[in-house]
């Protein structure tokens, strides 16, 4: 087994999935994080200058989703065919097309494009990307490819969160097996009991 | 062998890596081309109403990230370790990130606004990005991951037009590797036959 370690903020953020995939398959590694009074100094040594960033022995992976997708790979949670890799890997790019706009709404500084944009993912966005996520779930017994956990389910689960902050509740009412899904994953033994033991923080 | 079917635009974009990835595999494809007068007819159809998609024996694959993936693993050109796959993942995720601003550029209505993240583009990002790709290109005799292609090196191949369009010249010149990358690759002798006989479009 390799010697893993994962550098990232103090936060869940674009670290906790692999920390989720890494307390599913019980697998040691080094959880390194970084104040943000150390991160100017770190910044230049780190690949693209960001974070997460995952060492195995010694080799440096930048990217979350990069990283994400190897643990899924080594640890077997990437989907069991190559197809259900290349699902895995399609609901992974629709959660990361869910959050950006969210992004881009918080950034933008005038308030009637906010407003429009805001808009846009209520009505368009989010119902679009959340009915493709329900249907998946029905179809597949509560995950979201194949018959058992993959990396996507994890992402969909830290994806929510930031969806929820935006949308009302009557948004979300017509998809009750997405939120089924994310009591159900985070009530795995193995999950349960890192989000128990884990660092508390905001974000 | 199963069939595949490849729905995109008459258009590169975000098609074309797939388009190469079959060309150099030498594996039969249809290669459906959507008129823009079809789209709004088709869009409903389609996985999170999104162009490309790929039909593998009547599975649809959607988003363009997984569509390659996919095709590089099943032909061989995801990288030959994990920890290659890994780092081409991260590769093509930098060559998104260094796309990503070039959209929100192009989108962008107020022209100060605009200006700032331009000359962010040309200041920070680019110099950042392209310097790492060069690195790599340097360390691994001509591909990004590796000793041989990958499909991170097809990825960078599709991106580097966009960035040209942006940048100045004197800002590329630093990256001599990256300009003989593109010269080399579209020399394979696979790759280059499709690009004599592909369909000529403006993208």
């Amino acid at each position: 087994m390799p010697r893993y370690k994962l550098i990232y903020f103090n936060a869940r953020g674009r670290g906790e999935v692999a920390r989720m995939l890494f307390a599913e398959a019980g697998v040691d590694y080094e959880d390194e994080r970084i104040e943000r009074s150390e991160w100017p100094v770190l910044k230049s040594k780190m690949p693209y200058g960001q974070l997460p960033v995952l060492e195995v022995d010694g080799v440096q992976i930048a990217q979350s989703t990069a990283i994400f997708r190897y643990l899924a790979r080594e640890f077997g949670y990437a989907g069991k065919t190559s197809i259900d890799q290349a699902l895995a890997d399609m609901f992974v790019c629709s959660c990361d097309d869910l959050v950006k706009p969210l992004i881009d709404i918080y950034r933008c500084k005038d308030e009637k494009t906010k407003e429009e944009m805001k808009q846009n993912f209520l009505d368009e966005t989010a119902p679009l990307y959340l009915s493709k996520f329900e249907e998946a779930l029905v179809l597949n017994n509560g995950y979201l490819v194949g018959d058992s956990l993959t990396w996507a389910d994890l992402v969909l689960i830290s994806t929510m969160p930031w969806v929820e902050k935006m949308v009302p509740p009557e948004t979300l009412a017509p998809f009750p097996k997405i939120k089924d899904h994310k009591v159900r994953i985070e009530s795995l033994p193995k999950i349960a009991s890192w989000i128990e033991k884990r660092p508390k923080t905001d974000m």
